[in-house]
């Protein structure tokens, strides 16, 4: 089942947003890149009105079945962590407005879903979104290529609960679970 | 010059609402003082929803010319200051959609305008909160009597702003502003 994914990373002065198309073990496609910007000379409410502006424009013309929103914690940068928990709450405000799912995922979610490792750097993100998405060139900014990371980590990780969740309906219907077949309980 | 200022003190599972009116050096009256709570187990989303719906009806209702939002550090509670921040910011959201001034103030800003002391705790608050809006009974829970305090510390601190603006109005208009009396200077 193809789904796709709006993937948010947060932040007000910069807050980057993508979406991509796939499903798990197959390759996946973009469908839309790029970032909304907020100047730092504005005022907070003025900066989170052009955030919310800017996510429903993308949920109007993107159409995701899913958001995934990058998990802030405060060990972040602290002098601009409370405004990327704003914009990341606007971003699952306005998908949960919609009724669509939200994911949180954290950044070493993301960085180990897309590179295999929980500690890779910008680079190494951008380097594998732009082979993965079999793009011609990175992603610009960085933000823009984390949100694109954000919604495959999001495809790929939502494709483990969807395989979960048919197992489960599965054993439900009376199939044996796969479990099963190396337990020797009864 | 009266004004009506909405205090907020946010929080997922309690956000404290207040609503003032007055100006500064004379009695304040209440307007109406409430929480808007959500479950701990609803979803993020759910939660950003239910806060934005609860203070777009208080917005409707209690049409305020000013809202004041606490100012959340990331110093708070590292457990809980995610949403906290969130619920700030869908405050600071909805006050800015309507057009609305907001502003931000600490919360020793507020303890120190409302009992004269920038570390009074809960009870002091709540006890000069009672006192200053001459009610029967302290308001409940402590959210909501720290949204009154809000509330009252933006009145007062607006006036000194107000009348800030109204002395710099007369400097420009060409009446001699009130330093000059004691400065020497030409």
């Amino acid at each position: 089942m193809r789904v796709r994914v709006m993937g948010v990373d947060p932040g007000l002065t910069r807050c980057g947003l993508g979406a991509v198309e796939g499903r798990p073990g197959a390759p996946l496609s973009l469908v839309a890149v790029g970032v909304i910007r907020t100047g730092a000379d504005e005022e907070l409410g003025a900066r989170l009105v052009g955030i919310e502006a800017g996510i429903e424009q993308w949920l109007d013309e993107v159409r995701p079945d899913a958001v995934a929103v990058e998990r802030v914690f405060s060990q972040h940068n602290v002098r601009t962590v409370m405004g990327t928990a704003q914009a990341a709450g606007i971003a699952v405000l306005c998908a949960a407005r919609r009724g669509l799912p939200v994911a949180l995922h954290t950044p070493s979610e993301v960085k180990a879903a897309v590179t295999g490792s929980g500690t890779a750097d910008k680079k190494q993100i951008g380097a594998m979104v732009t082979r993965l998405l079999r793009l011609t060139e990175m992603p610009k900014p960085a933000d823009a290529a984390d949100a694109l990371a954000l919604a495959i980590c999001h495809v790929w990780r939502g494709g483990v609960q969807h395989r979960l969740a048919e197992a489960v309906a599965r054993a439900k219907a009376g199939a044996a679970p796969a479990r099963s077949r190396k337990d020797p309980r009864p």
